[in-house]
């Protein structure tokens, strides 16, 4: 049985496939992207399973249930990172994923569906700056659009997949049709502090935020720092000032993440007042009418300091998604695997973070199972989790699909 | 005589010499530098005055007053430009120079002081980041350790000293002694709205106001914007907004001006929370007591905005300049131009901008007169002034020149 100690051995092990030996950076498409599947195909083959690698790039294993052919239950998360990433977020989920269904290999005969387990091939976005681009392939909501994406080298998505021995013609063949798929389940790092604070290992996801991001643009004057007085100014760079206020606090008092991670202004001289400032403004909220309704009250705020001090405002939406709440059935089931950890009363978190749900709930139900992590540390190479919280997350994994094979009827949920 | 209508053709005629077809940039050392110094040249040599470039690349020109070998009096501004520039900042004041020598060619044996001109070779610093280059050799001020500044293209200062065909070793050889001159005049546009908004053509300056620069950074933690709680965020873009808001407002209470033209953020990403800021401030005042104050004020108001963030807080100060006053003595000669142009009470404005004077005055007094120009714009193809301003100015300057030719003595002040 595959133990905490191994499946951290595994995540560890993954580490070396990067584009750095300074740092982990493992992007779609890339060698190192080939090297992770080549290594999680070959535990989900001891693992019992039957693999496959599709036309996104997804690496799959896949063992039947108690006849050949049934609908499958989907366990997996994502094996791409972001630059100067953790060893957790994503392959935590697929190497568990793959321990569980070696852990249950000699009860498949007991169970009403088939099992799956996906390392999604792009979460992160971080090479096309689109993310969730394994998981959108498998979900059929593949846009065209993308192909003429390109990376920082100028490669364009399209060349990617041919190069990495992939057909872009053939892309739509990673779609999962919703009658193949009972179910989608994932384990996660929570990627933020509240389990920790609250003294537990686990617990389950009640829905994946819904985000909007924008790129907002206040123009105002460059001229000469010193000739020109307070009152004649259109400073650019103040009006944003002002805005990035705002924003943490309309966020604050709504109940509302909103986060600014990134300014340029241009032209950028010491001596010379800002003619212009971009900035991005990032919104996670649970509901998404909270949401639109803290971007309306940025918005209305970001106008008047505009207005104040002679500068105009744009902005553009570069990313909305919907929130995605976690099925109740699969919830329940994933609650009834923390019990069986011994919490008694497991927390119920909501997901501040994108995940592969959000795209593969489009044609299948979807469930979550977070892990402690400790201070919420994540993409950063300090993130962790301890080996009891991985050993109670596998027990509760794996008790979960065992309550689903309970309550799920051949062909689809009871 | 050299009417307004030729400076301002000469002016134009200096344009042509650009590193880019698109834009003017004239930098120090540089080819163009080498062709705007030989067309002044040839108008000072049209003016009856004897040429020569010194060891820094400043151009001069020089008639003997009532008796040969009298110390100088020096009229001058620069020749180099910042990138897409104006056609006037520097240049104005160096055509105006020698527009009023020509004027006084045949008076010259009334001087009791020589007259020269001088267009100083750097007064920008947009080539080695390094200001007043020109006048702090003629000024005696050169700091060895400049030679190894670069420029974008990793060439020395010494290097490009010796590919505009000067001797390194011999850069002292351009210090004037304060025994060789009487004085330094130099006309130039304001660069504020000041004069615009008063009415008037021409103003005196009483003081270069003093700067000094500091690059501020705040250092706070990155971390994952979806995950993280506003109570557990040290987020060091919110830490840099509150402090840019508070600049201005203190600059503006304390009677300063204050600049923040650059910002930068770490990592930049848009559902990254910023782990790190670097921003820059320029501070400027008529007083150096103020200047100071204000800086402290600032200083004090960032420590506590950190510390409410759990951020820190670092700075360093880029360059500090000590106001420079002109001289009542000479100052009291450009009021009295001005009146001669019929305006009876000038504006005296302290410069917000910094000056060739600046340096000059290390060596010896300094008077300065300012031209309005529309609405401020300075560094900037739209900087603009008026014939009738240059017309005015040319009066005054000359009247100024024959003003001290009243009060001054052979071999120096009165």
């Amino acid at each position: 049985m595959t133990t905490a100690a191994e499946v951290l051995a595994r995540c560890a092990q993954l580490d070396r496939f990067t584009a750095s030996p300074a740092f982990l950076e493992r992007v779609y498409l890339s060698p190192e992207h080939a090297q992770a599947n080549a290594a999680a195909e070959e535990w989900m083959r001891l693992a019992g399973m039957r693999t496959w690698v599709d036309a996104a790039g997804n690496q799959y294993g896949r063992v039947e249930g108690r006849e050949p052919g049934l609908p499958a239950l989907l366990l997996g998360s994502h094996l791409d990172t972001v630059p100067d990433a953790g060893s957790f977020d994503g392959m935590l989920g697929v190497v568990m994923a793959i321990a569980v269904a070696e852990r249950l290999r000699h009860r498949t005969h007991e169970l009403p569906f088939a099992l799956e387990v996906v390392g999604f091939s792009d979460e992160e976005g971080t090479r096309f700056g689109k993310a969730l681009l394994g998981s959108c392939a498998a979900s059929g909501q593949w846009d065209p659009a993308w192909w003429d994406l390109t990376d920082a080298r100028g490669t364009t998505l399209r060349e990617a997949f041919t190069d990495f021995g992939l057909d872009p013609e053939r892309v739509a063949d990673a779609a999962r049709r919703p009658e193949e798929l009972v179910g989608y389940l994932e384990a996660h790092i929570e990627q933020g502090p509240y389990l920790e604070a609250a003294g537990a290992s686990l617990g389950h996801v009640t829905t994946i935020a819904g985000a909007r991001r924008f790129e907002l643009t206040v123009v105002g004057e460059a001229r000469h720092a010193g000739g020109t007085p307070y009152e004649r100014r259109k400073d650019a760079l103040q009006a944003a000032a002002a805005a990035i206020t705002a924003i943490e606090r309309i966020g604050r008092s709504a109940g509302v993440i909103a986060t600014v991670g990134r300014v340029e202004v241009q032209p950028g001289a010491v001596n010379v007042i800002a003619g212009r400032a971009d900035f991005s403004l990032d919104l996670r909220a649970e509901a998404d009418a909270d949401r639109d309704r803290a971007w309306g009250l940025i918005h209305d705020e970001i106008v008047t300091i505009c207005a104040a001090r002679g500068t105009t405002f744009a902005w553009v939406q570069t990313h909305e998604a919907p929130s995605m709440p976690c099925a109740p059935w699969l919830t329940e089931a994933v609650v009834a695997g923390i019990r069986a950890t011994g919490d008694p009363d497991p927390i119920g978190l909501w997901s501040r973070a994108g995940h592969d749900g959000m795209a593969i709930g489009a044609v299948t139900d979807i469930g979550m199972l977070f892990l402690r992590c400790h201070d919420g540390i994540s993409h950063h190479p300090a993130e962790s989790v301890r080996d009891v919280d991985v050993a109670a997350g596998l027990d509760a994994l794996e008790t979960a699909v065992l309550e689903l094979a309970l309550t799920t009827a051949p062909g689809g949920r009871a």
